[in-house]
């Protein structure tokens, strides 16, 4: 089977695809963000949306994005009815609310037959992230989880080289996403006045590893695939009356011998995003940074370090996909992000022309690595309440996993 | 008079604007990158086009981006005419053809009543240059001129910088875009084969100047304000049978007793982009380099240096206009050059909307800017058939000029 | 009391310091590195040696180093006893050879009444470092523990930082040595044949932490000065055959509050030294990479980065004490390590002319600084055999701890 | 003939040399370095000196170095006159005197048989480095000139690479030494306050070149090897009072064909040292920086940047020579320095053995290196007083250079 031409499937389509958003208003951080990598390819037209919680807000980003009046929803189950009667109702959606949301949006959706693009984490349980695992696979929807950082081509790059064994067996996997904003640095003395994500009656104590140490868990999995057998955790709280954890040390074990370390904080104050990963293996270390990311470092054990940048003729099918520009003209998260919804939006229309679309869909984070990462936090969490001794990590594909 | 609020703008305005393009087919590198910066903030939707001399290019480029069959048209004076006699025409074009079509699209669109977005250099001469920029105040058209670094944030600091008095009078400036890609380290010997940049008889034997250097002169002036006055020059051919110069070394002075140093190469072999600027005054130096954007390095005589990263709250108003994501987000290329569209398609909205545009319109660089570096380019290659002597350059405002 | 000027000490003391070597032969990779640093300030000339268990090396060592051919000793009692006895005899030794030897050695010599320049780790096990910390009290003997990298100005400077609280109170605490020499990634069939820094018997199973992770231990004690209070281990051997551990983890919590990480490695493949240290505390963070030791980098939370380079007058005395050159010419690791050297010889000579030489004593790892490392060492062992569960961590100053 | 084995060497020489110092008292800043750099490797002993024109500052530098009180002397010609009568006389000098002196220092000691170590720049004029490089070969005297940066492993490793053909045929020599210290912004309005360096009368008004650009220049000369044929040259005076330029742009023709810039500086301000080079060829391009100096970049044309650092096995034998550590352990600038000391100590004592000693000497900078500066300074001063025009350098070689 020969790779689809994107032009030749574009041409077929002959249109763009209608998406809708669940959150995403002018009041979120991250709306801005989706409509930016969702628009770089011109794959995807916003038709509609349940922007904010505030109605006012809801219906001003929705006049400033150019949407009709009545395409504009108070909930997502009254946007998901509407939708699907429609002609011309949205073939996707985005799910862009806070993670108690997600199992229930995601839900109703993938019954009505629309496909799925949704923040992470999955759900707030393994238990959620397996009935949607199943039931995307019951209901034949696509499912793309947004951890973004897996659209950066040398991310890809390196899945690449892991995995054709460039580094020998891997011995080593560390990564982090340890931030320390001053906007999360303080918690207001009236509870009602915190945060989303610091309360605990929401998010539940353990809260930092779905926001913040799952990025950092699935850049390893996206790149290793191999599981983790078990864990010892270390969680504490620095920031004064925080409700929850703001940071979270795992040390790790793997099924195959490997060990490793995640960290997730919300107090290394002073860092910019922080994401980053190295993995060693027998013959070399592999190294990279959110904050440099169109360079991927290999050192090879004996030899000079080899930086390899994004553009180049050398790299893998996996990273010159998502490579846009020559090497000099730096990419950045914008475009890595819109690598998600290329690849997505292509799977999505291939599939509706009836054509092969595996080829876009793989490279996609889905509900199964949604299971993966929820598996990890529920035995931290387990771990850390027992005196940092191992706990053992349910596998995803596990009879007890369900 | 107090800002213009975006979200209000595109309220107001309701839609998105209708463009047209000139080249940037499939089968040109720049295209794509135009099709991606246009579309990122949604202010524009490609309604017609000229995307290539080839028909069958130019249907296929059309075909991809969903535009109806009646708007592909078989030359720029075919569009022009029928796109300005349409109710739903197109309102803004860009010229994205080689440079010698620049002058005659432009004047054609500009009398049509379209408002041009240009790519560099402007012309083939400093006469053209002088022509259109009379015609544009004449017809009260806005025209935007790509030199696209310019939307970078961090470059739009250092302008801020330089010109609060943050550096003190300023003595030096260095610019260079020496580049050395492989795809221009030959020459086939075949003339015909040979591409139009490298073509004396089509781009004169100075074009490294417009095509190459015109960017670093331009990067230094856009920061700086002030006019060079005398150039010194050598130009030298280094690949066999290339029929024009590929490196061009200018040693320039400028009106404020300033001196400074240009450098545009295509045999800088290996260089993978190699833009970039220093900049030197009393008080301390500044430093960019193209292919690190979101870092402008200051070093304050006697002082620690100074990383000044993108997004931070102590930038200038300049730099966080055209910044989208917090610190530690790479943002990169597309969105800069996104920066020029989104400046140019608020101006352009103010202004049919009877708002005053200069906040949107006044970042960017214009015919101004076009008849600047023209009246450079042609004193370097005076200098350089005068064994090096110094020549002086007219002033962009001189009587002798136009 | 004022500073001493060290060229009035020089001109004092009219001469060198006589100084003796146990190990640091040609056979040796450390012993060129010691050389290096006690010759660049000329304080100290070498007397005599036992240079290695080879007496043809130790003799050629000698000749190589211009030595009187009766200064060359065939184990280190006979140096100890003969050198003592004569009237210029050594002042200074530096033990030098494998850590099992350590313990006698410096006893012998600090009970000559000759002061003790040791490399790490102090001992091989809490006992024998807690006597030795001991012993040099009651014989009222100076001791340096050559945890060298404590001589980088910039180290000095992230002490004085955090001590003065630059950081506010300090959270988070990570240090690695994670290295990965081709020349530690194989073991030989024959177990003769085997290095003894990898010899079960000689060393224990956890040498590595000795070894290694002691130098990342140190950095982090050195600059905060706060003890360890518990500690969970992971330790794990990967190359075959190998009787140790070759990677450890530990995590770690400190009595003030605060937590962190220490990674020591052998098979971190590819890394060239790989000592780094970042350092979180309310108000920012602090990073320094032994690879790049000219610059400690101070990330303020909210705002940018600071780039903190060695040779400028807002640094602390304890950095501009350590400082050669002027900004941009780069010191590196053997003037790092003559900063101790230049410390303890000014401490010796200061001493002997009956002056204060605290000021030149308090910036060097002593016994002191080897009981805390031995101390933790323990813990961690203990942690690992105990699957990962915390472990106190005795204090250097507990009555338990002698 | 086989490579000379330096323990065999300082075994068979069997002690130090004896060197002078004129000038590197403890009134100057390049003495301390001087010193650093010679007792590195142990293979000089200072035995006499003039070391300032103040008695006081000379006496008080030679008792903190530990010499005898008649080896002190006040004048250059009485040292060499003393000296050269006494068994144990000095057999090396460094003259570290201000460059006007060097001339007649050079022939004094040159002329008394003893071996020269010299500051740059040479002389004051072709003429007298014409004269001294007769003189050397004439005395057969070893003569080293301080390029101090040639001894960095990294720029050895860089000759080897181009002179190897690695780069192809060369076309790009660009080099600059642009400082700004705060140190070099102002002078004083009574002009006998002003430094020797900045005074017209002492050092004419182009001593730019020979201060600073000249180690720019003899980078790139000691690197490539060919002479250049002509110079167009820049040169200004920013700071008010100053009676000499301090900023000298030199653009540069090659008799090979390759074209160049070199860049000297005062008034860079901000930057730290500044010192670096970019060369490019047909098939790639080579950058170097003093501030980062374990780092040599090779980017070839098409391919992925390599980064070559200090200490691997695949680099040249010019490069290991002068190599100590491991990777991972920063050398700097006093090492650097010390491989010139290293080289000419071997060189002199083999030549005192009687054994041939071109391995060690071939590697340093010597009088006919200073030729080809003042070439090139006495071209560039004629060049910018007729309008920039091109003027021709004389060749080192020529008949008319003598």
């Amino acid at each position: 089977m020969s790779e689809i031409d994107i032009d030749e499937l574009r041409k077929n389509f002959g249109r763009r695809l209608r998406i809708g958003f669940i959150g995403g208003g002018r009041d979120s951080v991250i709306g801005g963000t989706h409509l930016a990598a969702m628009r770089v390819d011109g794959f995807f037209e916003l038709y509609a949306g349940v922007f904010s919680v505030d109605p006012t807000v809801s219906e001003a980003t929705a006049r400033a994005e150019f949407l009709d009046a009545d395409r504009v929803y108070e909930s997502f189950n009254e946007m998901a009815e509407k939708e699907a009667l429609r002609e011309d109702g949205i073939e996707v959606v985005l799910i862009a609310a806070p993670p108690h949301i997600h199992f229930e949006a995601a839900k109703v959706f993938l019954t009505k037959g629309i496909d799925v693009i949704c923040e992470k984490p999955i759900a707030v349980s393994r238990e959620q992230a397996s009935q949607l695992d199943d039931l995307a696979q019951q209901q034949s929807r696509l499912f793309c989880l947004t951890h973004c950082y897996a659209g950066y081509p040398m991310v890809r790059e390196a899945r690449a080289m892991v995995r054709s064994g460039q580094l020998g067996k891997i011995r080593i996997l560390e990564a982090e996403l340890a931030a320390g904003d001053p906007g999360v640095s303080f918690e207001p003395k009236n509870p009602a006045d915190r945060h989303w994500r610091f309360r605990e009656n929401i998010m539940g104590k353990g809260a930092i590893l779905g926001e913040v140490a799952s990025h950092a868990h699935h850049l390893l999995h996206y790149i290793y695939g191999e599981e983790i057998s078990a864990v010892s955790a270390e969680m504490s709280t620095f920031v004064p009356r925080r409700e929850v954890y703001d940071n979270a040390y795992l040390t790790t074990r793997y099924h195959s011998g490997a060990r490793g370390r995640i960290w997730g904080s919300y107090i290394a104050a002073g860092n910019d995003h922080g994401l980053c990963f190295r993995i060693y293996g027998e013959l070399g270390g592999l190294q990279w940074h959110q904050e440099d990311p169109e360079v991927l470092w290999f050192k090879p054990i004996g030899g000079q370090a080899q930086r390899i940048a994004r553009g180049y003729q050398n790299l893998s099918p996996w990273a010159t996909r998502g490579s846009r520009f020559r090497p000099g003209h730096p990419e950045g998260y914008a475009l890595a992000f819109a690598n998600l919804y290329a690849d997505f939006g292509c799977a999505v229309m291939a599939r509706q022309l009836g054509l092969p679309y595996e080829q876009f869909y793989k490279a996609l984070p889905n509900t199964s690595d949604g299971v993966v990462t929820m598996s990890l936090i529920e035995a931290a969490v387990e771990s850390n309440c027992n005196d940092g001794r191992w706990q053992a990590v349910l596998s995803a594909s596990s009879a007890d996993s369900k």
